[in-house]
């Protein structure tokens, strides 16, 4: 990652919803567009403009579609506006009131707003010549935008209402920061997040596909792919086997039945894949399979296969668990939103006793994980339940158990922290840690979860010390959470730079001659006897295309072999990471590499 | 397997397909019983009355169910029959003639059988009172069979022609053979393979589990279980990687319309688990997925998303893939007949000039794994098509293409063989390697197969060296098979007494005190930390018990640990492979045993 290290500017962006000044100003910005839009587009009909994250946007009903050239006319339309100074005035009325002036100008779909929102019925002008109903906050004077600090970004399709019956609309993307400093950060951003698109680098250096035959959302893995995923796995594996964890393998189905006692099939139904029946009756009767889209209840079974005692506790069963999940295909995207992923997936199974220890250990090991991946900048989300919602199982007093329990971690742990309410799974709170990537980008990585429901439901139990049966309490986790979501976000942290020890081709020899074919083969096959991934480039390249097909590859150790290196039994090494090394001793280069493989260190 | 190998005798054991004259004995035993039980039941009725490959058997429709005091009855009936020195003649007739005999005799489920039956009709008398429809061949005279050489088994439920719809039967199966000795034996085998069976054994050493809530043939793997997958997996992916195999993961579902390209969803649907459809107009369309049977459909894709040139070839994607066949549950049995399995699976697209050597690497790679695990007694069979079906897809061509290149490598080998004449896979030609057991039973393991079809049906192509588009041919291969069979297998063939390296627990440290558990908790921490897989038994049990268990679950390796060896920092070791070694230095006992594991030998 050096390049992007280097390029990385002091400038902070702050997301909208962590600054009412870019609420303001994102707000008013998408008023003074839709004011430009109407001046330019009489026939435009406004719906509504919110803000997003990093701007805003406002759905229009006009006969003509926008173009890009359009976009530039608006924003210069814009600027007009903001230079003309107009006071953003506030007014409160009353819903006839506002019935009547919408009735007025003959815009439907404001008349439609109106119905759905609630007193008071607030008013936004800009000057006195454009209103729209609106809640605020905004600005107070169109002049305090700058006007060198917003851009529209495109125009795409989307629906009144988001329902796809509904009148087709065209939505305008725009952003709008504090300075033109912000803005130029942003479209710097913009353009890295561009070039580290995982499904772009994916596809260049060939890491994966995804094949219309077998359907989206259902990545393959090319052998450079299956490399990167096999590290994380090992290094995970070893770390859990030092921890204690007992790996096990469960299928990938399970009949309907199983999912009714966890409370799948009540809840969750509608992310999983469709049942498996042999025939109508079957299906009508619920009597059939389905993909798993959580490999708890699996691990529950070899749990209670047998009677446990509170010897044997605490029990931690991992597996490197495939699910499926039945996402809208509309909301799938790369690696980072997919059908099937494989969770490193772990229960624990513990006294109440053992839980605080536990969970610490979880959390421990993760936050060793996270670091070990370079992942340093992340915050804990305590993902509570919505106690007024009723999609969760189980009682208020284990819910109580349970999230206290995570308080307490992380108080303990003294972790930069959140709460989301509502964000808690169905059968228990978890703690989520959230990753800022390298453009203030958020990604959510590993949970951990503390479950009383799912022991209840499924009546586990073990034998206690003085022989009573008592019921453990579950731990859920998963450190990378998804293996394909962490390859994903660890391709564009990584812009595709992978750390010597995950690098699919750790080094490449790239001989001057073909008379140096022979020697490079052996070199390469000497470096692979000891556990590196080399390879020689024998393809018939001239050395300039070599290098430049190593680079484009991204393998961070290359070495140009000629006459010299041939003659004195050395390697001229170059490395992504530290420039040009210069000659060395292959015996030497095969140590220090060998080293900075097993430390996860660069060379 | 010391005690097996001991126990094993000269004794050879045909099957009755070997051998004319186990099938005539055998036959004639079955009639012979048909009279015994008409005589003590003149109710019951006769229907068929075949060999099995380990005896006979013969249905009856009879009101009485058989108890097992009704087979010793039935037996000495039989013995009887024999010393009366029955002549067993046969005798040709008309279908009038036969059905007039049958209809006298009133017996509805011959006439039925009469009706299916080809002429020239033959009946087999047994002296001048019992005769039945039968081809033969029989003995000529009851007195050549031994009665000490006969028995009989067990009574099990049959329907009429296997037909549930149809009349209940009454199934008594029994066996008989030349020599006392050979029953002895064969009594032997039957006794030990019960000891053996992995259902049981898989049990008692806590392998693998089933849970009627997941599903039946869906194994699921505890921690035990999972090791032996492990090492079998590390083991096998170490060769190829060595071999020059890349791994790839593919998903576990696809589109229909990928089957439908393959011809899986045409050829081998009912194998295949019901399809996943969102709604019923999906399903008609048959726009849905379905969990793979098989991984070459998805290997495909990998080699398709790119061009590929003959520099590249051969491509060897291997993969631990596991898929999913929907047996029908009365034919699922344990691990050996399961409805999800991992195939430790290849697929090499190769060059017309490369098949026969690639070929011959991958059943270089077969012996040596099947070798490395102990499994020496085995043959191949060349399972070709039956050209009369039309069940295989493809050109003649293809298949004789196919079919001698696996008879060019067979002969090439010098191996022990024989053609099986309608056991290809719908796709191609296959060369199996059928195991017998230490008691004589034959498994399917691994397989190879040459496949001119698929790449013509997916349109599969490489760029050849003169610039011109070629089409590559495959090999699918799977040194073991399935792993679960293997291991179902290997339980059996252990007898649970796993070779070290594969052994779950390879180490169990005994304390004579609880003031020697520190010891032992530090020794089996040094030992683990060095790769082994060793426990301190600290349950607070009394020596003997602790004893017991280490020997119940069959731990390669243990050690008692008294006063003496804490303070000479030895270990007494006993191991089930050479018994009482005495003490030894607890470094020395780490680096043998360190080198046994790896070299998978035994300590």
């Amino acid at each position: 990652m050096p390049e992007a290290e280097q390029a990385q500017q002091p400038i902070k962006l702050l997301r909208t919803s962590e600054s009412e000044s870019l609420q303001k100003i994102r707000h008013t910005a998408s008023h003074i567009m839709a004011m430009a839009v109407q001046k330019l587009f009489p026939k435009a009909q406004v719906t509504i403009g919110p803000w997003t994250e990093t701007g805003f946007y406002y759905d229009f009903d006009s006969p003509d579609p926008f173009t890009e050239k359009d976009l530039k006319q608006i924003r210069k339309e814009m600027i007009k506006i903001i230079n003309r100074q107009l006071p953003v005035i506030r007014e409160e009325v009353s819903r006839e009131e506002a019935r009547k002036r919408i009735e007025a100008q003959n815009e439907p779909y404001k008349l439609e707003i109106l119905d759905s929102i609630q007193e008071p019925i607030t008013i936004y002008h800009l000057g006195e010549q454009w209103w729209d109903l609106c809640a605020g906050p905004h600005l107070e004077n169109t002049a305090e935008i700058d006007p060198k600090a917003i851009a529209l970004e495109s125009v795409a399709g989307a629906y009144w209402r988001g329902d796809e019956t509904k009148a087709q609309l065209q939505r305008i993307y725009g952003t709008a920061w504090e300075t033109p400093e912000q803005l130029a950060e942003y479209h710097r951003r913009k353009e890295e997040a561009l070039k580290r698109d995982h499904r772009k680098l994916g596809k260049e250096l060939g890491l994966f596909i995804f094949a219309d035959a077998v359907g989206s959302g259902l990545p393959l893995w090319t052998p450079k792919g299956t490399i990167l995923r096999s590290q994380l796995e090992d290094y995970l594996k070893q770390e859990q086997i030092k921890r204690g964890y007992s790996p096990v393998v469960t299928p990938h189905l399970g009949k309907v039945d199983l999912f009714k006692i966890s409370g799948h099939w009540q809840n969750y139904k509608e992310d999983m894949f469709p049942m498996m029946a042999e025939n109508e009756a079957a299906a009508a009767a619920e009597q059939g399979f389905v993909l798993k889209p959580m490999n708890c209840p699996f691990h529950i079974q070899i749990y209670q296969s047998e009677l446990r005692s509170y010897r044997e506790l605490p029990i931690r069963y991992a597996e490197f668990g495939t699910v499926y999940r039945y996402e809208q295909s509309g909301e799938l995207g790369g690696l980072t939103r997919v059908r099937g992923f494989t969770v490193d997936d772990s229960h624990l199974f513990v006294t109440p006793q053992q839980l605080d220890d536990e969970f610490l250990n979880v959390v421990d090991l993760i936050l060793t994980v996270v670091k070990s991946l370079q992942l340093t900048n992340f915050k804990a989300r305590l993902s509570f339940r919505d106690p007024s919602s009723d999609k969760y199982l189980g009682s208020d007093e284990a819910w109580d158990k349970a999230q206290n329990a995570i308080r307490r971690a992380v108080e303990k742990m003294d972790m930069n922290h959140f709460e989301g309410i509502g964000e808690a799974a169905f059968y228990g709170p978890k703690l989520d840690f959230i990753f800022e990537d390298a453009l203030g980008r958020e990604w959510q990585l590993g949970t951990v979860q503390v479950d009383y429901i799912l022991p209840e439901r499924f009546g586990l139990e073990y034998v206690a010390e003085d022989g009573s049966r008592q019921r453990p309490i579950m731990i859920h986790r998963a450190p990378f959470g998804s293996l394909e979501r962490l390859i994903g976000i660890l391709i564009e942290e990584y812009a595709g730079d992978f750390p010597l020890w995950l690098a699919p081709v750790q080094v490449r020899l790239l001989p001057v001659r073909p008379d140096h074919y022979e020697y490079v083969k052996e070199v390469a096959a000497k470096m692979r006897a000891a556990g590196i991934r080399a390879e020689a480039d024998t393809n018939g390249d001239r050395l300039g295309k070599m290098v430049r097909n190593a680079e484009k590859q991204k393998i961070p150790v290359m070495s140009v072999v000629g006459d010299q290196e041939v003659a004195d039994n050395t390697l001229s090494i170059r490395t992504r990471a530290s420039g040009e090394l210069g000659a060395i001793a292959i015996e030497e280069v095969i140590n220090k590499l060998a080293t900075a493989i097993a430390e996860h260190s660069n060379f």
